[in-house]
């Protein structure tokens, strides 16, 4: 394990509750607690056992001044979350006791950790690797259950374990490689059996870093949401579509919390696929006063979403105004939503002829609705959506397997058209650098604190 | 201890954070735990010992799903918060993370812990009395140091002494009494010493009531704040001195937590003393754009307020405006600025005469301000501000007092006429009753249950 100071900092949400902690990891935690800790039952803290805890009061160590009455646990490294000795002070709950609480561990000798300083020594410890500790953050900030599955998954390992598995191929091709070089060395003929072997291993790794890549378009959507833009000129009912749609909102999270609506409060939550609607307020303020969403408006909406609904109102035949925004949305992955099905149909389906997807609703009536996300799901899932199996949720991760694929597609060619071996072992050690930057075995020092800075304060 | 069902709820503040805790009391703690609950070694939780932690994974108890990965912490009743048995769950600190653990406690068999509730068990176990457990919300709430202290010495029973030496001198009067009023019965003369003790008793008793009472001001200001309105017509620099004040803020929270501001956006801490600035809003804009606080603008804010400061441009003779609000300002507490100190003065302190406190000062060049502070912690408290002293906070307790020390005056003034003992008894006994609301020990069911309501959830 690498030395580092003492580190501290609010580790719960800021604000009112009930209880807050304030977690402090490293080599010094005992010692900075036993300054400003005084037992109940009068013994020194420092006698703790890992994996229990002290009920007493935060002093401030310098006038004995009673901060909070707490409760105090400790983890022993390297069996804590930060693979240190931790100490969680668990205080009263408020803005006050939680920052007098960290303040007197600071005035005691502790740092106050940068965001995500503790996931961070998790990993430069070797506790986790790096895609684990992305999950970590992943997991606090998932919007749906099936995100949540996917991250839990991915902290506990199982896209580490594939990693490695594609690691092993690689580094047989080398071995074998090696091999060979060393014996054409001793002018003795190649056995023709390697490159054939080598091609193998090639194709394995290749196969499976397919697999991974094929999850990477319903990772995304899980982990970070699927944007959605609901166009169509005025009056075509993208307001009662919008509260059609919000009635599944509260399954995000489920409601008993009552108070945590704000964080959630422009998702959708489809079977799991939380659903970000661009520019909820736009689609609202229409119904209210005068509408303002010009063609201008849609076609900035269209340009950031990831799925367009053009809403029609099946009850009127196509005007200007429709065809223009029909001809942006044309470019843009889209369901065209025929709204006011309960109405005569005065629409010529000929004039949308070009869209692969349409589908009749009421908006009004509910009718449809169910199809509609349906075709939704259909889009962008092929089969089950299970949250069981691993699925590639991060960008970061998606550009370094591509990486990875191509230096092992640009190896088996070479290897095919017989090239030197030599030359061939270069684009497989590129390979396995690309891999190396998921599990941050092979990424640069800045790099890998710009990914921690991401993280919130006290993880 | 009395029976109660098992309650759970989320113990910390809702949000992002990096840890969460669900909070689990009752008979049934470990039962539940011990279906959702799979430890790391393998062993049952059931066999924890109080005041030990485990790790290992939440689950769904029907579908084995997995849920989150956890601490288990345990606290054997009585020692406890709620002095039952008590299961803290330190889960991931996301929204999704934190309510699927509490929905699976739910499922397990726990009822979601109304607002207080575990707090109000503390109480009807016996642990805490009724000011104790409204000292822990007071804790929670606190937005100073100082009336952070002042909560914590009342959650450590420091008010529930005095009202039980109370106590003592009213139960001494009232078996004085009952032994005279027995000896009575039996023809014999009454002891003459008897009255005289009894008065001293009650003398006793009101004397304390008295210096506990005498806190009651300063405690409902460190406690709620005291309530501030800056007035004056425009540009006399309302918005400079505001900003001078402001420069103090930052001390109510320590910086080290950056994102707690909104908190206490409109709160200044003078030495300790939370000042909440009326209509901070108002004062601002009117740098900005059109002033329109006018006169009856000010009148409402001025009604609001605790203090007014009356800010008057000292370089420019009084006129009409300025004598309007001079007229509403004198029936209330008040501070007259005279600010632009740094010019000549050109008004007539005739005209301001009225007023016992006129400072003179400079907002931009931030004169005077010290001297300011000084003068309105003057006018509201007496002597040191030292937090270590018991003060009356709660308004509640203190109207209990004054119906207490009226039944005892009442009481001491019918020994004094030398009423029947029996009648003066009927008044002791109501000043008993009235002490006893504060304790908890004479309040009724749906009073206790009011108080609980207004605690926030999970505590």
């Amino acid at each position: 394990m690498k030395e580092f100071d003492t580190i501290c900092a609010i580790a719960t949400a800021l604000g009112e509750g009930g209880i807050a902690i304030i977690r402090i990891s490293g080599d010094k935690a005992l010692e900075i607690i036993s300054k400003i800790f005084r037992a109940k039952s009068g013994i020194d803290i420092k006698e703790i056992k890992t994996y229990t805890m002290r009920y007493g009061n935060i002093i401030d160590h310098e006038t004995e001044d009673l901060i909070d009455e707490v409760i105090v646990s400790y983890m022993k490294g390297p069996k804590s979350f930060t693979a240190e000795d931790t100490i969680e002070i668990n205080c009263h709950g408020g803005v006050m006791s939680t920052n007098k609480v960290l303040e007197a561990a600071i005035k005691a000798g502790a740092r106050l950790a940068e965001p995500g300083e503790f996931t961070k020594r998790a990993f430069l410890n070797g506790r986790i690797d790096l895609s684990q500790a992305e999950a970590v953050i992943d997991i606090i900030r998932a919007k749906t259950d099936l995100a949540m599955k996917s991250a839990l998954l991915q902290s506990k390992g199982s896209l580490s374990q594939e990693i490695n598995k594609l690691n092993e191929y690689l580094l047989n091709v080398l071995a074998l490689i090696e091999y060979a070089v060393d014996f054409t060395e001793d002018d003795e003929e190649l056995d023709p059996t390697i490159p054939i072997r080598v091609a193998e291993g090639l194709e394995n790794a290749i196969n499976n870093i397919n697999e991974l890549l094929k999850t990477a378009e319903e990772g995304k959507i899980i982990r970070e949401g699927l944007s959605l833009a609901i166009v169509g000129k005025p009056n075509v009912g993208k307001s009662s579509l919008l509260n059609a749609l919000l009635k599944e909102k509260r399954a995000i999270v489920t409601d008993i919390a009552g108070t945590t609506r704000d964080v959630i409060e422009e998702y959708i939550n489809l079977d799991g696929i939380p659903i970000k609607i661009i520019d909820t307020a736009g689609i609202r303020e229409t119904s209210d006063i005068i509408e303002k969403i010009g063609v201008e408006r849609s076609r900035e909406k269209i340009e950031e979403a990831d799925l367009v609904l053009l809403v029609l109102d099946s009850s009127r035949s196509l005007d200007d105004e429709d065809k223009e925004i029909i001809d942006i949305v044309k470019r843009k992955k889209s369901i065209v939503i025929l709204n006011k099905m309960d109405l005569e149909n005065k629409i010529d389906k000929n004039e949308i002829a070009s869209f692969e997807n349409i589908i009749d609703i009421s908006a009004r009536e509910e009718l449809g609705i169910a199809q509609l996300k349906n075709n939704i799901k259909d889009m962008f899932f092929s089969g089950k959506i299970d949250g069981e199996s691993l699925v590639i949720s991060n960008t970061r991760h998606k550009q370094a397997l591509i990486r990875a694929e191509e230096n092992v597609k640009s190896a088996l060619e070479r290897v095919r058209n017989e090239e030197y071996l030599d030359l061939i072992s270069i684009f497989v050690t590129s390979g396995l650098k690309a891999l190396g930057e998921i599990t941050g075995s092979e990424l640069e020092e800045d790099l890998i604190n710009k990914i921690f800075r991401e993280f919130c304060c006290g993880k």
